[in-house]
């Protein structure tokens, strides 16, 4: 097999076989095949795409380049859930301990938070004591006990998809749904769960702009799931506006202990309580998703996701006083607010530039070196849809460096598109993804 | 400048700027951009194109990464001629010397032949005593006084396009216009010339498969040219046979003497003569093309073009004998004729595959290190158009090993296609593109 063949072959629209993409993804890794080969193919994917078959084989490749994360010793249906990154997305908070107090296993591998968007990690961090390193006795042990555990992902897993992701970053070949979809599934696949249920979001916070885009990735990857023996299913929401009010670590911690006390937002609540519908359902807890559903409303209600929630915190060295006790939660020295010019409706929020707005107060990283102020953040009291009058408080700036507010002031008014009429309504879920194809939500 | 954002441009169809085109191919040649972010290039390329303007800058960023042939103290007009190169094609030996006799000055960097087709150089170095490797004062003095000299390329010449024809050819990146027509012409035009022509081939023994294809390519070229001010035309010509009869460096060479004798080849005289009456015209030595043709064949009817040869030769070292007493030439050992095994009229012929089995034989290179051998190759007296009954000759093989001659004959005898009735007329030459466009070919 000639590595400018396959090339060629890709170049010309023509269906590669697993033997060649085997042949490329493990070479590549091996160092057998150079990166300039690589990119090259690379960009002929983005131009001629990847069949369902072809990117079933990439992913298969991805995932033999490294290490299977071995949850044989785990007993019960191992289940994940997926975020392709938003802002103010703590939906795992309060997902991972509500689907484990009902017997669902979660052994959760997590990342960290870039650019505008936060991560599980490091929210998680802003516990005291919390330990997102564990040894794979320590994850399995836990997992098998509490039910839940969630760690940093480890090097082995996947190398094809950090080398891959690296180069693409670099030859302007991120943006390929099968180049995505392959990169998020081989991770998600190896990690080893049996039920995987996936957030695809979209909007101005989203790395997908529309909802069609959306449901493409949200296709491509529920195939490879499907193909690869996993029960699937992807949810399609809105990032035009945050999830839930708060961004920054130590205040979506808050947040999400307020929602598994049963007072949260109603949109982070919601998305929670549908995913785990769906989660019970794929894994046999539950006859239907409406019945899921109701199963996940009931462990809320009765405080079981909470209990479970302070097991976990628990288990993994924090201390789980914060769910009574939120000052011990870092908190910032300085509030200020952010109030409307003008008075109208919220027609739109450019989400993105909130999660930036965070991150230049120190809850987000602009490189991977940076470090996170744990108590920093926004507090978005108003968000699209909601009518203000002149002078309401829009938002709530938590800063420990005073001379940063006026610009962040400044970032976050100009975030908000305010105008005479009200918005067209855009629900939070858009539709699903599940085995028997695409359904607009009903709700 | 960021190298990503300008791959991202390209690939999203936008148009780069010459300020663009330049930062990478000069921080290409100087290493500071890797080749992988110019194989992801350069397969964006291959899928949106680039604009005629686009195409002159990076032919002028190519020209710019080495030396341009300085021939400033050369008198006169410098013509200079390309072939995109063919099987048979002796063009050069004839229009070298045809041209300077007419007073046209012929600076000539050439190259070595690989694959199906020959190269100039190595044709001329079967002529007892020739040098190609002249010092760039001998190149000038002799271009000045005798009006003719033809040596290898300096390897400062263009090195981008080493650079980046090596990438190409490893990243399924070749077939692209834009970056054929600015490899050929970059080294065209830092060689030096006022007025270049080209042959643009097409067919079995082409690059180019098909008229149309060839045209897109000449017309590439010639706005190159046109844009970095100079004279341009290019023939569109038939490579579905071979050009004249004689395939290999010594009888190709004979052949050219032929040809300068007057008695040469129809199809190949008719090219050179052509080829040279556009050359006098442009160069301003000819009102219009056809006093051009006419100045051209009164040069060759009186040996004027012969005794320049003759000069040219000696010039360079090598016995000028070769004219009179061709036996001079290295000779091969062995000669076998290949039989029509039907009659019929030869349909079409692989001239691909006769390029081959010259190259079986020794008269060319499979890799760059190959050795010539040069006395071997094939005489194909029958050709595509004529009439042949069963048991007819219609090639000759010059061979120097007996072994190999069964394979070839094989491949030669497979290489006509012959059929009950007679083909279509193909013209050899199809059509010119000038200043003012393409025009279909009137004779």
């Amino acid at each position: 097999m000639r590595c400018s063949e396959i090339i060629e072959k890709k170049r010309n629209g023509e269906i590669l076989s697993c033997k060649e993409m085997e042949f490329l993804i493990d070479g590549y890794v091996k160092g057998l095949i150079p990166d300039y080969q690589i990119a090259a193919f690379l960009m002929a994917i983005y131009f001629q795409g990847l069949t369902e078959e072809e990117t079933i084989y990439l992913t298969e490749a991805m995932i033999n380049s490294g290490e299977r994360i071995d949850l044989s010793s785990v007993t019960g249906v191992k289940a994940d859930k997926h975020s392709t990154g938003g802002v103010g997305d703590k939906t795992t908070l309060v997902l991972g301990p509500l689907i484990a107090a009902g017997g669902i296993k979660v052994a959760k591998m997590s990342g960290r938070g870039l650019g505008h968007t936060g991560g599980t990690l490091d929210k998680l961090e802003s516990i005291p004591g919390f330990r997102t390193q564990l040894s794979p006795e320590e994850f399995r042990e836990n997992v098998n006990k509490l039910g839940i555990a969630v760690v940093g992902q480890t090097a082995d897993l996947v190398p094809a998809d950090k080398k891959l992701y690296a180069l693409r970053d670099v030859t302007a070949t991120v943006e390929s749904v099968p180049l995505i979809a392959s990169s998020i599934m081989s991770k998600k696949i190896a990690a080893g769960a049996d039920v995987i249920v996936l957030d695809v979001k979209y909007g101005s916070g989203a790395f997908m702009k529309t909802a069609e885009q959306a449901k493409d990735l949200a296709d491509a990857m529920v195939k490879i799931g499907l193909g690869l023996g996993k029960k699937m299913a992807a949810l399609i929401t809105n990032m035009d506006r945050p999830l839930g009010y708060a961004i920054g670590n130590a205040l979506e911690i808050k947040e999400a202990i307020d929602t598994l006390k049963g007072k949260g937002p109603v949109d982070l609540s919601d998305l929670c309580l549908n995913l785990a519908g769906e989660i019970f359902y794929l894994a046999g807890k539950a006859s239907d998703f409406s019945s899921g559903r109701e199963l996940a409303r009931g462990l809320l209600s009765r405080g079981a996701a909470l209990d479970k929630f302070r097991e976990f915190i628990a288990a993994q060295g924090g201390s789980k006083d914060v769910v009574e006790t939120e000052n011990l939660l870092p908190q910032a020295d300085f509030r200020f607010t952010v109030q409307a010019s003008v008075k109208g409706w919220i027609n739109n929020m450019k989400t993105r530039d909130l999660g930036l707005a965070a991150m230049k107060l120190g809850a987000g990283r602009s490189t991977k070196d940076d470090t996170i102020d744990s108590g920093v953040g926004l507090v978005c009291y108003k968000k699209t849809g909601d009518y203000v009058e002149k002078g309401d408080t829009l938002a709530m700036i938590h800063a420990n460096d005073e001379d940063q507010v006026d610009e962040v002031k400044k970032l976050v008014l100009q975030s908000y598109i305010i105008k005479e009429t009200p918005p067209a309504e855009k629900p939070l879920i858009y539709g699903i993804v599940k085995e028997s194809g695409f359904e607009k939500w009903s709700g």
